[in-house]
């Protein structure tokens, strides 16, 4: 075994840090997350430098590297104080270089390597949140036409991507034998007549809108379906399991970034004459957030070492996602009670991480539906 | 052993919801908690039917109460989803009642019979949270007259209480044999020449301001001082079991307000063909949660019943504010994990109430400084 | 409300500890323990000043006390180190005195009123645990007289008590409509023909013998029915909210045993120069320690005052259960932490409290058993 | 990075686990654990196929092999239902080594070849438990002969080893400046005069003796010093990293060996017409049992990397004792849950693997040790 990092990925993490040093001062962002916008500034030093188009396949001008350096730029990023939601694209976008027709991967292209989120991801509805089964937007073919109607919510970026990625079930279709294969998916833009938009007030994650999105007879070509007509599902679940590990990246940046800001805090923090962190209360919430840093760590990459070395992650990715998210949770609320009232504020990153984490435990699958996902796959190892 | 509420008690929660049904709606919680506003509304509401007077000497116009009615009604106020800091003034003017002259009675009770929150209570400062020894701020002598110069952090209500308690050390004063000794309260006007306000911006508790304030040069006479000089430390100790208590009824009803809406939810929403709330993941949570209430509600009702017993409750308030901020937290935690995404909307109270009782961890007492002081004591009885 | 014991009650548990102080010292517990017998002198002491007929009606001899009375009764044996199964037969004999036969009770008085177990219960097997339905014993009607044939597991008292009350489904009777309505009780003596008893070996409970029990073609008559025919399962669930409760209070005992050994250790012990009890780990330990032995102790009381008022306890009895069989497990894991390397010896009675408890969150149903009792029934307040 | 164990080391596991379905079976075990003796057979076994001396340098006749392999083969073994005190001879044996005279080496490996224990390692005494500073035995000069005084206690195979590495204080120093620079070693054979040997009973690690020595006048020579005089702690010290790092791996297969029996037994066991393992809250406890494996999998291993490549291992040795003891004890406690009443009996190992896994989190350094060893040096490196 080796627990190394090659040099490439260390010099990669080098020349990130100067970057954010730079253009994602923690200024820079208590002022964009104040204002609810996305820090554009540091997008397009990533972009600049390289970082937008990592994971990208060659063929589209990308820098193909391996999910272990992809996971290493992600917690590098939030680690450091930066917006997990800047890094990624290439996942998000590798749906659509599989399936999108050549129009529609140009399209993305074009806003991907201006460091732009090009579609929005249009599964979540409010009736289908887990359960995807449940979505009940829908395509109808009328007098050689194709119109979309449903309602879509939790949308992230909806205000400033131009397409859309829609999924939705055939309005003709009768019955639900294998809901599965009800769904298609579809290439639409944002600015198309019958798209209505409505910035939903979340407690965090300001930087990054998410919208709800109301559709009414939109109408879309044939040409805008995106890989086969009732595969949508299918297509969607290709990469999941890297998504969930690339959630997991970041919230552990998140949770290192709280810890050590904590952990400076209590070696200056002065009460009863000495620093808070000579009193075994901190120093027992500091061990165990590390030991929660450490297994963070260790899972994230050990998992994107499976997958570059093409072994199944099913069970690894879930309880990756599933422990990432709460102990990041932990962590970053322990940081917050050692910096006390202080925390609280947003003169202090640790309340703008607080609150910003707590959504990975929902998103991306929720905690329950990790467990549901690994338990059942874990039983089945010992039948 | 008895655990029935008297029906006088009943009575009088019976009227406060609906006054709350009334004047201290979702909508309008809402409303305050995006403007950054008090609910003068519903604080007028609870003064106007005698809430405001509730456990206020007869002499000063007030309706006498115990301790156990002043927590059922701290909490009812939570658990209808009302915020925590618009009762328990009877409690917050207690010293003043005790120390203070005839005129500083005067100037508070006219607030107070209005429904207004009297003054700042001026002892947090940068380098004195838990530790109160260590305020830095001063009064001096001078040709007569009396300057006060300081610098405290985390003031509730400073931009809207007309007077601060303000704790000062003598700076003349060398040495600190028995820092305890050494300080003194002012009955200080905030628009005093030298008081300069900034607000914090938090994650929380949006109704509520929290100020610096800033004192420079501010005069006072003799008659300013609040009780006996030196004896500034010793007079604020004689309410803080009390308050804890109150802050550990306050968090509790919030705790109760999140179950509620939870369970409801659970109840309601469908995912997978079935209601959540048959899933024993969110049984197994609901369950637990239930738990932490009723311990939560057991502790206090019985440290309050210690206290209107005159019993000691050294320990007692001490766990009771340690463990119902530490539960009611899980509690909100599970509750919003429940809801799912929309729990984390404004749209949805729990997001409010997630945030605001997280400070209830660390304001009046942190979690820590509870652990040491009940520790201590809990070893002592068993020499 | 009031959180006072009566003066009877006081008086009652004095005159306790003061049996307990003679006739069940540790050093008695220990010889025991090692020896695997039940500890007779204590149970026969307990017996002759009317511990025994506690909560058993008078026109059987017995002093009727409310539930109250008899969970402090029981938490106070367990306080004082002694073993839980001494107590609690007025409660385990209520089905029988309420569906039995005169001989039925004449025979389980007069064991009972020596102190003695006077039958075994016998319901669970190895395929029926969690799930009483699943009992696979029969009885067989056949010439005129009833054989039951069947494998009872984990029997307790087996190797001591005269009878077993023991429950089958008739083997003639097809389908299983309503299997609840399948299952009968009969008296039969343990000296029967056809009954073989192995001993259990088990980690702990070495006081308390338990059981394998084979029943093969024992014979019965129409007499040793109890109750009525396929009521069976009916005349048990009538009593076994307050049986929960029972262990419940039992289990606070252990925790209260465990608790104020360590407590009284952590003062004593001394490393590093200091007592340890002065290290904040431990003062952390026991302050979490106590919070739970206080919620613990409100949660039974309260459950038991509820039964004295007949107020519905099915979800209050199912989280006592669940609640203190967990907290007093940490509480005594904890306090063998504090007690280290000597707790985990004989000569330490934590040792045995600690493999002991564990039981409680197994037998009386399990507490995955609880959360599905409870959680449902929680729900359904919420509809 | 890379997760791959190498050829060898699979190949070493292979063969490890052929010896063990022959010579170390379940039935063996169960026997030998009942009879609290040492499992005999299967010492000799691994002995007479070299893991006896795995680790041992060439020079003395073993095979030496890196911290990776021992730690794997520790874990091997436990994982296997095998006991974790026959396997590190390698370690605890290498001060000797390094330390002693030829005349003790040659001692040490007459037995460690032939797969005996060669000695007790005599530091802990009553009063000196995790503050090894307090040690009282002592070393007296008397008319040219040494005598050797004092009471050890929890010392391991004192039964059956035939020396003691006894420390000790000089008797005739005044004063304790520094006390590390206080204590020496000596080679005492158990049968010197003088020696008493009482068995402590313990509730578990029955296969092997853990006595009181008590030592009067007993009779040493210069010769029997080892190593430097009044460097006996520092001597010591050299070691205890990988020490605790092999705690640490024997835990986690203790660990891995409850959940499998548990995941397979849930995937059998059927209540309620399903097998339990298709109940999500045993599916929720199997997923955080494997989460903490994998947790602890991957600390142990990076730990031995750390080691093997020559880097600190302070911090990281002391969190992986700390978190592998800690979650051991909760996944076996879960897998006891699972198998419910059964599990509790001696028919089930896991009953054994439950109260013998307890003693972990106290030995070579407690919970509470390691939160103060690592918490301080946590903190420095954010100074």
């Amino acid at each position: 075994m080796d627990f190394r990092m090659t040099e490439e990925q260390e010099l990669l993490l080098e020349s990130l840090r100067e970057i954010m040093a730079r253009d994602c001062t923690e200024e820079y962002m208590k002022e964009c997350n104040e204002k609810g916008e996305s820090p554009k500034k540091f997008i397009q030093a990533l972009s600049e430098n390289g970082f937008g188009m990592l994971g990208v396949p060659e063929e589209y001008g990308g820098t193909p590297v391996d999910t272990m350096t992809l996971m290493l730029v992600a917690e590098e990023i939030t680690k450091n104080g930066g917006p997990h939601f800047v890094f990624g694209q290439a996942l998000s976008i590798a749906d659509m270089l599989e399936f999108g027709s050549e129009e529609q991967i140009a399209d993305t292209m074009r806003e991907v390597q201006q460091g732009n989120v090009a579609f929005v991801l249009g599964f979540t509805e409010p009736q289908a949140g887990s359960d995807s089964s449940a979505i009940a937007a829908t395509h109808t073919r009328k007098n050689g036409k194709i119109y979309i109607n449903g309602h879509k919510t939790f949308m992230s970026n909806a205000l400033t991507a131009p397409y859309m990625l829609c999924m939705t079930r055939n309005s003709e279709e009768v019955g639900d034998a294998d809901k599965r294969n009800a769904f298609s998916m579809w290439w639409v833009p944002m600015n198309a007549p019958g798209i209505k938009v409505e910035r939903l007030k979340k407690i965090g994650w300001h930087m990054m809108d998410t919208c709800e999105v109301y559709l009414e007879n939109v109408e879309v070509e044939e040409k805008d379906l995106v890989g086969v007509e009732g595969n949508g599902f299918m297509q969607v679940l290709i990469n999941f399991e890297v998504e969930r590990l690339l959630m997991a990246a970041s919230v552990l940046g998140y949770a290192e970034c709280a810890f050590e800001d904590a952990a400076r805090y209590a070696n200056q923090r002065v009460q009863f004459g000495k620093t808070i962190g000579s009193q075994q209360l901190i120093q027992e919430k500091l061990t165990y957030m590390k030991i929660k840093i450490e297994n963070m760590k260790n899972m994230v990459y050990k998992c994107a070492w499976e997958i570059d070395n093409g072994l199944p992650v099913q069970i690894s990715s879930a309880l990756s996602k599933l422990y990432c998210a709460q102990s990041a949770n932990e962590v970053i609320d322990d940081a917050l009670q050692i910096m006390g009232g202080i925390g609280y504020t947003t003169d202090c990153r640790i309340s703008r991480l607080w609150v910003d984490a707590r959504v990975f435990r929902i998103g991306g699958g929720t905690d329950e539906v990790m467990i549901h996902a690994a338990g059942r796959a874990i039983l089945k190892q010992y039948k």
